[in-house]
């Protein structure tokens, strides 16, 4: 991951650079905040994701010789511009929620604190990691939460791009998900992978028997075989004859699969396979699995909903100026003058006010000095990058631990997977 | 772009591999097809994108040591498995439809013939290739179809995964728009890039004022000055004083864009600056940019609708088993029982049947050989990979261009963005 992050950036970022440094303000200290304005439709509360890929992408943020040709040879800035990107690495202080954590309108998500010039040209890639990946996580939050104790498998790369494909499956690992199909996603971000066949196994071989002998022999007797390519019963019936009561799982691609599930756990016990699982994949969604509470299913696979954000693929972050030196050198809150946009300039704190049961009943964001802690609040904002040195790299088990807490501290509200109002209120104060 | 494209693969097409090769199957000859079933509801034909992407990655599937340990030290398969994978090279041929050509349902996008081993590893990362490439195209020929003459500009990078950022630039290109914001789609693609500034840049200033000198300074008067930062009129007429009647455009990002064309239309021939070009941007999408075409904008700036693919963010397509070598030796056509989902097993051809005129009017799509040209019908397949050689490269302006072509050569039909059937209908026969 040592390739440059640099052009994963909108081109009037190098433009308003070029035109700061000759007006003599590109070194004006300045805050920038990365925040949602709202929550997508309806849903309740959202999970932060993309964090240390953040962190990788500040890292690699620079301009080496391919990249300044590039800006050269297309005219995209100036000479002195280019000379100045060629020294660039961010120097600031980075704070922000911790991966993991929950979010709701108007949490400040992550603030850069530095010069103008170095902080503007972070905002592209940025957002696009966390409008990307927070999107699935907050989609794969849903999912885990109404799958209880039932494990959800991540299998939607090929429904997404190949690159997005990876960064999907380490997000849903965060908000829950047991394993992916993804081989790149267990290289990089060491998230376990599971999987066995598809149809075009069976289809490859004579006979439907011929194929599950194949998978049997060579997979062993847990394997997870798949019973719909031709006729259900037919086929739980030979992979039982087939790998005998250790059959591992049987998986149903299409279907009704709630009437298929009661059906085929009837047959499996019957056959004495009783500790033979049931996986059931095909267009789920939150919905879905939540319809499938009562049915006899052991496992989830979701594909396409969860890669794409279960209807909202993007969580529509912005990275605003909230503060910046002024010409007198002090630093001062400013805004876009907006009408239906709630823009609150200057640099935040933000906390998660809980009761004194351990409940979150609102998020509290403010300017300047938190409140004094009574115990009960809880401090979101930690630190990312200091002078220029990342300092908040964790291992994935923790994003992931700390979902599982962020989550369970919400109140009930959270739990309702039909529209609404988040979960928990904004409090702006100060 | 060397980086092996081997791990972007679905764990369960190595497991499959295994078994195969333990059961004397993995050689047999194999025909996969990746087509959809159907457009994404309401549209009226969709486009074909990231053929030469694809290609890419067909030449970049390779194992090597470091992949290789990757799924040896996850024992995700075995050892004569992992020695199989060390040599893997696609030896395979591959037809599909060209780049920027148009696509209905069932249309035969890439037709991989092989043995199966070689052709179902490269299931996930071709589907993840053409389901998000050809998401963001479709979305894309619908927009710069309803601006007519007028530039669509693609600017939604910071709304999805960077990585697919960069493919969508891409993408939108083929299917004519302009320009893109994304410098890295210049650098791998040459796209061209645009882009001046944001409000972050005129907040950064002690006053609009010193805002638009420093940009027109150093961006030259033909810049594009953004307007709506605080007050829209007091800004044009701010910008014609610091650039003269040479102010390249005015962007303007919020409020009701159609009623403020009209005003900043006025204002600005008052002044003087009649050749002063508007742009407008704010989560425009085909309906909307439609709904200006009688505003006097210039030119149309689309962000999170292009890069979510409209409210369609992937294709659906698929990537299934047609046609396989049996143990008589002999291709056989196979497929899925199914009830709701139509497989045609077997190689197909395809054909754009057009009118004596040059009017598309079917789809036909068959196995076997292609019914005789009677001058009017056009072959949609062409060879992207002979023998493992890739044959089917071209420049992307080739992609682009084709693009035009086929879409003119649609009915009527394909330019209403109400919902509704395909344009043509997809014949099957043979």
């Amino acid at each position: 991951m040592t390739r440059s992050s640099a052009l994963l950036t909108d081109h009037y970022e190098l433009t308003m650079l070029q035109a700061a440094l000759a007006a003599g303000t590109a070194d004006r200290r300045a805050v920038f905040e990365l925040f949602p304005r709202r929550l997508p439709e309806g849903r309740r509360y959202g999970v932060v994701a993309g964090v240390d890929r953040a962190l990788d992408a500040i890292e690699a943020f620079r301009f080496d010789d391919e990249v300044l040709a590039v800006l050269r040879e297309g005219g995209v800035v100036d000479e002195p511009t280019l000379e100045w990107l060629a020294a660039y690495r961010f120097s600031g202080d980075v704070w922000g929620y911790a991966e993991g954590e929950v979010y709701l309108p108007h949490s400040p998500l992550m603030v850069v604190e530095s010069t103008f010039a170095e902080a503007v040209l972070l905002e592209t890639v940025l957002l696009s990691i966390y409008n990307h990946d927070s999107a699935i996580a907050s989609a794969a939050s849903r999912m885990t939460l109404v799958a209880g104790d039932r494990p959800c498998i991540e299998m939607g790369s090929r429904r997404t791009h190949e690159e997005a494909a990876v960064a999907a499956a380490r997000a849903a690992y965060v908000a829950g998900f047991a394993s992916s199909s993804n081989l790149a996603a267990r290289q990089r971000h060491g998230v376990p992978t599971a999987g066995t066949s598809a149809h075009s196994f069976t289809l490859l071989h004579d006979s439907e028997a011929d194929a599950f002998r194949a998978q049997v022999d060579s997979l062993g007797r847990g394997t997870t075989l798949l019973v719909d390519t031709y006729d259900v019963a037919e086929a739980v019936r030979l992979g039982v004859e087939v790998a005998g009561d250790e059959l591992g799982a049987v998986r149903i691609d299409s279907g009704d699969l709630g009437v298929l599930a009661h059906q085929v756990r009837a047959q499996l016990d019957s056959l004495g396979a009783t500790g033979t699982r049931i996986v059931v994949t095909s267009d789920l969604d939150e919905f879905a699995i939540a319809s499938l509470a009562n049915a006899p299913v052991d496992a989830y696979g979701v594909g396409t909903q969860l890669v794409t954000g279960s209807g909202h693929p993007t969580c529509g972050f912005v990275y605003k100026l909230v503060a910046r030196e002024g010409a007198d050198g002090r630093l001062a809150p400013v805004a876009k003058k907006s009408h239906d946009k709630v823009s609150v300039g200057g640099r935040k704190y933000a906390l998660r006010r809980r009761t004194p049961g351990g409940v979150a009943e609102a998020e509290v964001v403010g300017i300047g000095q938190a409140p004094t802690d009574d115990g009960d609040d809880r401090a979101l904002l930690v630190p990312l990058v200091r002078d220029g040195e990342v300092v908040g790299r964790e291992p994935l088990a923790a994003a992931r631990d700390r979902h599982t807490a962020a989550r369970a501290e919400l109140p009930l509200a959270a739990q309702q997977m039909s529209r609404g109002e988040p979960c928990i209120p904004t409090r702006i104060e100060g």
